[in-house]
């Protein structure tokens, strides 16, 4: 059992979701948001930085709205839906640029691939509590 | 001139909304995010702290969301209009919540008067770059 | 092999420590960070809440360090070692204050039990980085 | 008054620190995370981006860690005085060192002046809240 099922398992308040969903879009969230704090580092290092300018702003703002969007899902007491609704529509978003910039160039960037992967994973997380998979 | 307005200012890209309305908007996420960060905390220090639950979770959630909104927009290099339409959406509404909430015990903790005054100019500057004002 | 470790297999950039080791550390900050913010909200969900304010405390200012260790430690380009060192001892104690108070009441919460043990896990991690362990 | 200042003075806690010096670092810190993201960003927008990596990545930890610290800060129920010694020691030394490098090419970047004076005060502040200034 992860560490996100686990809290889940433990907390005495009703979460807003099925736990193993939730759990699941928690460490969607929380692996995407280093995978893009990652990818954007890597990138910084690429000869061809000047070239991957935007996918490092995508990669840098993506992981803000995914972290954001973790910690919200990882607060169940009293929680709010229209707020929760809110960060997840704002990350599913994120997650679908960041996704569609990286693999424009995954073929010449092996961490642009990885990252695609880990947005394109959070995103159908986002879909699947959003209702919309 | 603020900070936010001399580092826009000073960067070589073209910012995506007009500098005045931009730089007031990130000014208005820090200080929610910080208004929200501290409202919890004095909410968590109140003797009635088991009736503010709803009030602390909404307050963390919004500091979250706007302290992620402010970096995004603090972003204009190679920006992705999308994403930054994204968390502006999800900042306005998610301080429109928290708002409410802190509204309706304002008149018994000034912290809550004080939180719910961030949270609505914070809403209005998420408005206006939105187009929405 | 974890995210942490295929984005430091994939990223142009030396590494200033040992692989394995880096993305343990990374990877117990991000654990960390979760267990702590869903600790402070399981916490608040609890009928005694009154008496869990030091751990409610203890457990937000914990996440906020362990997040931003995990970003620091994520980048790799240029990377500056007096910042990272400042980081990783700063996470460190956090870590250890934040476990030592969850243990006090571990028998009593499991959640607490289970947050000391990721604060336990992250700190040991940064030792480890910090060469004292 | 600041919003900073208004926040400490209603909440129902006992403050740790002066609540003026307080207040003064809280608000010099979130300047400082806005100064750092934002001079991240101009970086990137230079021509001369390869030349500055390690300003960027100077900048995004600075700003992570001034972060924590305003959040760290923010908070003064049942506060933990070892926690927060950690965090405005961590602080004051990625201000010291990222003021060190944005000054190193403050002439040629007005961006990076301006980050500069931010550190410093930040780093000015922290030093107050820890008794050595």
């Amino acid at each position: 059992m992860s560490v996100a099922q686990e809290m889940l398992r433990t907390t005495p308040s009703q979460p807003g979701y099925p736990a193993a969903d939730l759990a699941a879009c928690i460490e969607a969230c929380l692996a995407c948001a280093h995978a893009c704090t990652a990818c954007a580092d890597a990138c910084l290092g690429e000869e061809m930085v000047a070239d991957l300018r935007r996918c490092i702003t995508l990669d840098l703002g993506c992981a803000d709205l995914c972290e954001a969007t973790g910690r919200v899902l990882s607060r169940q007491t009293a929680y709010d839906s229209g707020l929760t609704r809110a960060a997840l529509q704002a990350c599913r978003e994120a997650c679908a640029r960041c996704a569609e910039e990286c693999e424009g160039h995954a073929s010449m960037h092996e961490h642009c691939a990885m990252c695609a992967e880990a947005c394109r994973r959070c995103q159908a997380a986002c879909d699947r509590l959003l209702g919309d998979a």
